[in-house]
């Protein structure tokens, strides 16, 4: 008989923590009990998972007796907070945080681009931030085929990436905005920020708070965590994280430089279409191409409008688009918990 | 006294022809009479300007006799069949379509940049693409500079660059989803290609229909009136325009390399901040940085958030905003006229 294992979520009220009790649903993944942990003001609050009602538990120290995998997706704090009392306890603890995500010792992991990573991990793994994921589940191909040498990447980040409130103050203000109102802005661009400007019929180049050289952290995440997880420090990556009043569905305006200077446009669809996790939708003769309506619910990364640059011989653009909430948080932690059953680590 | 002009707008009563008159109220214009032209459909509907009524006429070849200055901007088979009897009668034609941008014997004018080809006109002047106007009124100045040897451009473009059904589209797509209904799309991306999509809460990378090389005619006109423009086919230019749902200003994250290797942000900072027609907004520290939604109604372009590439010495990315209907379109298009005038070539 297959081996089951007692899951617990930390963050199971958030948009990523709903996302993963319903991608955990789906029978093929082995559990054999679920915990649902969250914030105290949570707590008594009711989930159904496989006909079961599940309560809201509150995370403590002690939440973690008998866990084998802890998907944790309720902060950097909590992360830092709770994940060592999980780890003692004996479980995996999957972080979709950025908290240990740059730590030399945690294993930054995407599936289909660095799997042998999970072998080294002490414990704790992260989940690369959503940007990152399904920009290098695009890239990793073509870099295996045809080496990878600059990246620069404009993003258009769905709201939803921000949590559910921020989601609900998009609504708000875009129906405020309908109506002829003033539109009211307490969360975004950045919840933890002194200011804060409206998304509706907006485009807001702030994610996450500003760092060093003008960038944000949201474009510092996108540099560092695809040098670590392709595991090599020499491909220049440069990035201008955007959002945009989109609900679900990061789209991205990917420029990227080959090795090889021989490679044509029809190299990449070859590379591309049996790619793991990446459905390539490029058809621009009949205006096939992914848009993040239509990412919205689906596993994969979707990539299209790629076209050769028109100076740069071994320049290229594509359009990237995937469901931030998914393959950018939830689907990529889970999918990180199988793979590690795969290999026998877990 | 100044000399005062007769001045007819073709397409009064579409998204660019009321900002045209919006800017023409401007009691600084010297304005003997104004004519609204548009379709016969438009026809016995009044507009106000400057206190009077006045009522809209159908454009015919007999619409322009003692016209001065013709601004067209009701598409590009309106100017192809009615600019031969402007220039005929005398008048001057600024058109904002793209039907003769890139004709090698019309000037593509941004005042900002190249005024002087205001000089080699014939009778009509060819207003630039919204999406290249701002990018080149940004890049100008640092090219004079530092040179400028690179662009590549991801657009982030408002809905009323599509016009004023594509507006009213938005807005009911906006509502529907809202309602929790699902959105009906018959206009964008592109009124004139095969299929729809919806723009509500969503980002479609097609702006215009496809052309060459994968790349739409919307990222073809910033490639080569950018060059036109700046009066050098070498500049390599690339661009992924890209329609969001935003009402009006077009954002865009540009990179950029200058020829010079030892120039710092502060460098383009002291370039740009007393640049004509641009407005510096970049200190990161106190969350500042252009919007779409701060920028409509105004007729300057913003800058903000430059930052030193990571990796390459001599390239920098910056954010450039400006209202699509204002230097894009309409505010371009008077300034022209005011710039001849000021040349004394009206």
């Amino acid at each position: 008989m297959m081996k089951e294992y007692n899951v617990a979520i930390v963050g199971a009220t958030g948009a990523v923590g709903e996302k993963m009790l319903g991608l955990l649903e789906d029978a093929s993944f082995p559990i054999k009990s679920l915990k649902l942990l969250a914030s105290k003001r949570s707590v008594g609050k009711v989930k159904t998972f496989r006909g079961q009602e599940l309560q809201i538990e509150e995370t403590t120290d002690d939440s973690f007796e008998g866990i084998d995998i802890a998907l944790f997706s309720a902060g950097g704090g909590i992360t830092k907070q709770f994940s060592p009392a999980a780890i003692k306890a004996g479980a995996i603890v999957i972080d979709n945080t950025s908290a240990f995500r740059m730590d030399p010792e945690t294993p930054l992991v995407v599936p289909e681009v660095n799997p042998e990573d999970l072998r080294k991990h002490k414990g704790l793994i992260a989940n690369p931030n959503c940007s990152t994921i399904q920009m290098v589940v695009a890239l990793q191909p073509i870099r295996e085929k045809f080496g990878l040498d600059r990246v620069i990447v404009s993003t258009y980040q769905a709201v939803s990436g921000a949590g559910l409130h921020a989601l609900e103050e998009l609504k708000a203000q875009t129906q405020a905005v309908l109506n002829g109102e003033e539109p009211v802005a307490h969360i975004l661009p950045c919840g933890g920020d002194k200011k804060h400007f409206p998304i509706a019929f907006n485009a807001l180049p702030q994610i996450d708070v500003f760092s060093e050289g003008g960038y944000t952290y949201e474009e510092w995440k996108m540099i560092n965590e695809t040098k670590k997880i392709m595991g090599d420090k020499d491909i220049k990556v440069s990035a201008t994280c955007v959002r945009i009043p989109v609900m679900s569905g990061h789209s991205e305006s990917v420029y990227f430089e080959v090795d090889d200077k021989n490679v044509s446009v029809a190299d990449i669809w070859e590379v591309l279409k049996d790619a793991p996790g990446v459905v390539l939708q490029d058809d621009t003769a009949n205006q096939v191409y992914p848009t993040a309506r239509e990412s919205v619910g689906k596993n994969e990364t979707f990539v299209g409008r790629i076209r050769k640059d028109v100076d740069v011989d071994n320049g290229f653009h594509m359009w990237v688009v995937s469901d931030n909430l998914l393959k950018g948080a939830a689907w990529n932690s889970v999918q990180i918990a199988e793979k590690m059953i795969e290999m026998g680590l877990l």
